[in-house]
């Protein structure tokens, strides 16, 4: 099915336009007009794949978080093949924090869909239910690394997940306003993993 | 010199309406028009107090960080009279989730800002030597809190002071966006506080 294929292919091309405009100037700066004129097509072209702004950042949102899903995927995949349950929850951790050119775009883009959520209920709760869906996964790696004797068996899988993940987006933030090099930010979520050791 | 208090309380006026429109509509949406109908006084009135736009957003700033640090200083004055240094850390803490209206509306403020200083080097430097300086202080609160036997003598202030407040910024999110509710934040705090015990 070539042509759905390009269908799909042409609305993931639109929505990265709209998140390189939101990462340099917030989603108050997207528009039909502003976003055609970013990914190179007419506003008709824009139209015909969304039919309003709400829907095209729903959209956005979504193809932002296959992003990061990527990311993760990549970031596990490069952690080798002796991949136990500790590396695989390190490169998850690592994956989220913006340590390279795209992941700044998307971690800025991300608090620019962060600000939106705060103020439209139905974007917030398909935000709270994306992080309620990583916690779940990162306690999940908790849980089998202290399986596994790679951590205390006596630790709290959600709480510790809730506590990394809060880590990590605050690192992000810093990473961002160049507070911490992506070393350093990479040691904190290191030093903090011992601790659960 | 009662005329020059006038003009400080006149400016702090305008610098918190800046601050309730870029927490709920973003740094965006500010402009002196919308400041002056916020604020509820005349263009010209604003236009006498700001020379331009960009002078109002960092005087709002600068006054964004006085509200935090009121805050802060209530926080500890209500932890009681005796105040050891891990109860004061724990009061500073807290002081910076946003636990109450005013709170979450000085946190929204402040992702607003967040995002700007990402597009305007000045701006991040002074976000930036702003977290240098709570860095610092509760650095030197833990120093106090391991002296006094409050906390383990081998911990690394700075690390673990970089720790700490990256998860109270990340749980600001957590709590702006509903994922926790206060309490669960504060306890989340008091999990990480009594790790370093």
């Amino acid at each position: 099915m070539p042509r759905r294929v390009d269908h799909e292919e042409r609305r993931r091309q639109i929505a990265d336009a709209v998140l390189r405009i939101a990462a340099g100037r917030g989603l108050e700066a997207v528009s039909m007009r502003e976003v055609a004129t970013e990914a190179g097509v007419s506003i008709g072209r824009v139209q015909h794949y969304f039919a309003s702004k709400d829907q095209m950042l729903v959209f956005a949102a979504g193809h932002l978080r296959e992003h990061i899903e990527q990311r993760v995927r990549r970031s596990i995949a490069a952690a080798g093949p002796a991949l136990t349950p500790l590396r695989s929850l390190r490169a998850v951790l690592v994956a989220l924090l913006p340590l390279d050119q795209d992941g700044r775009n998307d971690a800025r883009a991300g608090v620019a869909v962060l600000i939106r959520a705060l103020g439209e209920p139905g974007l917030a709760g398909r935000y709270r239910s994306g992080r309620s869906d990583v916690i779940a996964a990162v306690a999940e790696l908790l849980r089998s690394a202290a399986g596994a004797g790679e951590l205390r068996d006596d630790l709290a899988p959600e709480l510790e997940a809730n506590i990394l993940l809060a880590l990590v987006s605050g690192l992000a933030s810093d990473l961002l306003l160049g507070h911490h090099t992506p070393e350093q930010a990479a040691a904190i979520v290191d030093h903090q993993l011992e601790r659960l050791a």
